[in-house]
């Protein structure tokens, strides 16, 4: 007997992320130079592990509340209204299992059979494969002809009965792009007065380097229907230790909490203390090098002639290769077998004729990455004649 | 707008556990002696602390592989297999954010709408909360008639072709009965040939006071069909870890693993460690300990006259409260309010006419809690005219 075919069957029509299937195969080729890892190359803050061996030694080993300690929900609801202007009872925050654990929270929580989720791309693979977890569908809207961003009516004709939620990731990943206030703008017209959530993924918003990077829950009043995502893994290199938060108003998170409690119990005891640590520490450093690193790979592909999207954000550039002849992803296994330099395919997030560089890595690991893809690049336009 | 009246439909029909909020009207009552909680009173073994600090000291903050790092699932394989004759692939081992997610992991994966759970009750109240939240339907078994075993014909009666699996508990919460070796031939009888898993939630299986527990993943014919469940919270006291694994054939596995990558992308790397020192940990004396209280526990119910169930394992007893003339949850209230003694309702799990005692307890507040629930069942007895 296959149990095998007597599972889920929304299981069957999930797909696997392939990026970290693209980062085994560059992983297997000896001295690679990978430029696909999307965290941060640093430590966390000193603060954040000696505040995990301070918990422990308090015996803070046992069962907590479900959503988080007191002193870490407040301390979160004073860091959004300190940082970002954003006003939120601690009754209002779920501490989860990083981003991921707040989005599969947020999505299952909302999604009936049937229901649609419009998620504009280039995208993470993860929000679709949620929504289909959900039974509901995945509607893509391709922001490329838009620029990357949010035109009001290219929306609006994707809105439906059916529309249950628009899923906004700014800073993006893959392409670093930060929604302008046109772009939120417009979602709030399209969503207003209507049954429609916006889930905000914000967790690059604290890596801008050109001003600050606005986000849908500026509007307070929009609230009711706004539902934030945020992570400590980006801003605090703390990856690993899968935490992070969802905020929703008090009659939806009531539910919510309980799809959190009945995945996971609550996020680990030992970490609770960690995460106010975290969102006292000083992360400029940090922002500084990033900024440092994004500077000098926007120069370098400025002087190959390969154009990137906007970009203001996160760790990612989106440069175009559509000219080049190849597919992304066999532009990426080309550019693996001939010149050991790994990137990861565009189409993996859903836009062809991209690739996506992260600058999580030091500079002589981006240097000598860019040496290589301009010899590539270079390789590739004698091929096509275009020399 | 109420957005309270659009989320997910199957979310509204999902009940909290009772079981906490009686631990908070506890709690509000001063000098209360609670006997409520279900977890170890114990720290964790050091071994598991200092583990905890090296992983930090090494760097292990990073992203790690979804299902685990590949020394701790080999370390699960091998205890497995000494501990239990259990052999298993490393490959077919899953480390999820506790029992919790491993339930949920499994559950989710196999369940379509409109399935059907089989229950044994008393039962936690998270399965059948797990079940409907995939639109799946519990289907309880009381087992009070049965001596709280696993009757064949009872068993069979319940089955139909919607029954896509049956939840075994054993040791049990909240009885900490253990299930004879008839009982678990009465469940493998009941599915061989049938296109029903069996899921093993064996968190206390470590915790038996008399011989060794037997499960249903012993039955190695019975594999393609078994789901095993397994916790490190309640033999380690590491409750607030939230570690837990979930074996699963491979080919079911393959697409489990999914939803655990898309619930909380993986464990958190800082604890992977820990949990091989956990593993390899001796924990004879917390066992020990506990088997000294249970004694205990025992001797003053039998001379108070009250019967509990048949009781080998975990750290539970389930005491037979009907006679007293009170539901179980009056008898619990009013036991708080007249006596400052706290216990959880049998109603919780399922079933009338009990009580759950845990015994997770220091001797002096096991000592306390038995001469007040001895003097509130005496005064309950002459309310009754039975005396």
């Amino acid at each position: 007997m296959n149990m095998r075919e007597h599972l889920n069957t929304a299981m069957y029509d999930v797909r696997r992320s392939g990026i970290r299937e693209f980062g085994r195969l560059a992983a297997a080729t000896p001295g690679c130079v990978a430029l696909t890892l999307g965290e941060p190359d640093f430590a966390p803050p000193e603060a954040v592990t000696a505040a995990v061996a301070e918990a422990l030694a308090a015996g803070e080993t046992h069962y907590i509340p479900n959503n988080g300690i007191r002193p870490l929900l407040e301390a979160i609801a004073a860091f959004e209204k300190r940082e970002n202007g954003f006003e939120c009872s601690p009754d209002e925050i779920i501490v989860t299992a990083g981003a991921t654990g707040a989005l599969f929270t947020a999505l299952f929580g909302i999604l009936n059979p049937g229901d649609e989720v419009i998620i504009p791309s280039p995208a993470f693979v993860l929000y679709a494969e949620i929504v289909r977890m959900a039974r509901a569908v995945p509607v893509e809207y391709n922001t490329k002809a838009d620029g990357f961003q949010i035109n009001g009516e290219h929306l609006k004709a994707l809105m439906n009965d059916k529309t249950k939620a628009i899923l906004l990731n700014t800073p993006n990943n893959p392409t670093g792009t930060v929604y302008t206030s046109e772009s939120l703008q417009a979602v709030r017209e399209a969503v207003a007065g209507k049954p429609v959530f916006v889930i905000c993924d914000d967790v690059y918003r604290q890596l801008c380097y050109e001003g600050k990077a606005p986000s849908f829950a500026d509007f307070a009043d929009m609230r009711e229907q706004t539902l934030l995502v945020q992570s400590f893994s980006k801003p605090y290199a703390m990856t690993g230790f899968r935490v992070g938060y969802l905020i929703a108003p008090a009659e939806v998170k009531e539910r919510l909490e309980l799809i959190h409690q009945y995945t996971v119990v609550s996020a680990p005891a030992p970490f609770q203390r960690a995460c106010i640590a975290a969102l006292n520490s000083d992360i400029s450093v940090m922002r500084q090098t990033y900024a440092e690193r994004r500077k000098y790979m926007l120069s370098r592909l400025k002087k190959m002639g390969l154009q990137a999207p906007q970009n203001k954000g996160a760790f990612y550039l989106f440069p175009d290769i559509s000219g080049l002849g190849l597919t992304s992803e066999m532009f990426c296994r080309r550019m693996i077998q001939e010149e050991g330099l790994a990137a990861t395919p565009g189409v993996f997030f859903g836009t062809e004729g991209h690739i996506r560089l992260t600058y999580c890595y030091e500079m002589a690991a981006l240097r000598e990455g860019m040496d290589r893809l301009e010899r590539f690049v270079n390789r590739l336009r004698k091929e096509n004649g275009a020399d």
